[in-house]
């Protein structure tokens, strides 16, 4: 596609995200449904069908830069740019208010997971694979001090974290204090914690909080959990991966739903 | 070291497993209690300290095979070997019967892991990882089809492979019937099964079987299983991660051994 470059932007964005430049191809990729992370437009540059593009990009909350044509030809690596160009989004971001909404829609009482600074991408990607696995309805992840959504992400969730709800949250305390004023109980997983995750209730509205692989949850986030719930171990290493406490977090809430509803669930 | 060499073997030894050679250093390692895999001794030779080395090697299980000196040449690097030479291994394997026989000295209900072809080197050091944070007595995989505990295996396992008891079966089938007639009740992890691992009963002593990263558990091992339980899986993915399954698994099995005896876990 001659419209459409993978290149690296800046050190921050050397993945492969794609370059989408020119009049119609950025028209195309907004009208799509596709994810777009921002949209560059030339200083000086005004027109219908660029008020067109913008009011797309504004519907979804896409951010806007007006930056020196030369930005923009070192961004697409050619002048023929059209004076616009698009950098495509590997993941949906919803905003968490959008997030919170729509898992009250798809269930009465919402099962999310809270990322709080998971450094390493296999772990990220594994986690959200089996995020996505049991169902949770969406993924919070901090926007700064954490791996990125990346393509190695993507490989290592083997694709599911396309089809996750994900929201990134500036400030993850604040986040907590959102999803507690939407009537959600917040649980962490932190291994100095008294109470088994087998003593846990997790029937209502629940967050399950990860925390960094070997630091935890950072303190400030840790005093903002309702409740704090510790994955025994026996061993002589005694560590679990952060996927793995994840993961069987994760499935001892929904071990605890079936336990309680006593609902079957379908066949596999 | 002078005497220990770090050299590839041939295409299955292509690892780092340590050489050792000449007789002292090759005696010493069989004193120090480190693991050996096999001795290798040049034929025709013969001497009082040689029948001590075969000695100590008996003792320890360890395999020993009379070979040319031109192989030790060519295994050790060097000429002087003085006819001996050892390769090293990196975890212990045990004679299943015993590990069985050490198994109920731990515990009278021992949990083991039966390992059925798991290929990725990853995900069976993740598994050893998880497997000996949930403080099980034993681990069985297959001797042929499988990863083997290689250097990469150790590391992913965050040196947790070396505390565990890992035996090797030549015929999987035949150790789970070996299993069986010890009393154990031998439960795979099957996508196909009826029942929830949530369902099942683990109180007793228990063999949990992980399959195969894409095939699962493979028909014949299946049908000695004694139960089948399936993981609930509700995303559009739909699919866990192997050592992901496991840990899920690994730890129904402790919660349900908490619940039905009710006693706390000792603090972390």
């Amino acid at each position: 596609m001659a419209y459409v470059a993978t290149a690296p932007m800046s050190a921050q964005q050397q993945d492969d995200r794609p370059i989408v430049f020119g009049r119609h191809p950025v028209r195309e990729w907004l009208l799509s449904g596709r994810r777009a992370e921002k949209l560059y437009v030339r200083e000086g540059l005004r027109s219908p069908w660029l008020a067109e593009l913008e009011a797309l990009a504004s519907a979804q909350r896409v951010p806007i830069q007006r930056v020196p044509g030369a930005r923009l030809d070192s961004l697409t690596g050619t002048r023929h740019h059209q004076g616009v160009a698009l950098i495509g989004g590997l993941v949906a971001y919803w905003a968490l208010e959008t997030l919170l909404e729509q898992a009250f829609a798809q269930d009465p009482r919402p099962l999310l997971l809270v990322l709080d600074q998971i450094v390493d991408p296999h772990n990220v990607g594994a986690i959200l694979r089996t995020a996505e696995a049991a169902g949770v309805q969406g993924v919070i992840v901090p926007k700064h001090g954490a791996a990125p959504i990346s393509p190695a992400v993507l490989k290592t969730s083997a694709g599911a974290a396309v089809h996750l709800a994900i929201a990134r949250a500036t400030n993850l305390v604040r986040a907590l204090q959102t999803l507690k004023q939407a009537g959600f109980w917040v649980i962490g997983a932190d291994q100095g914690a008294d109470r088994l995750l087998w003593e846990q209730d997790y029937s209502g509205p629940t967050a399950l909080v990860i925390g960094n692989e070997g630091k935890g949850i950072r303190p400030l986030v840790r005093r903002h959990c309702d409740a704090l719930v510790r994955i025994p171990m026996r061993g002589q290493v005694a560590s679990l991966n952060a996927s793995v406490a994840a993961a069987v977090l994760l499935y001892a809430a929904l071990e605890d739903r079936w336990r309680q509803s006593l609902k079957p669930y379908p066949a596999a």
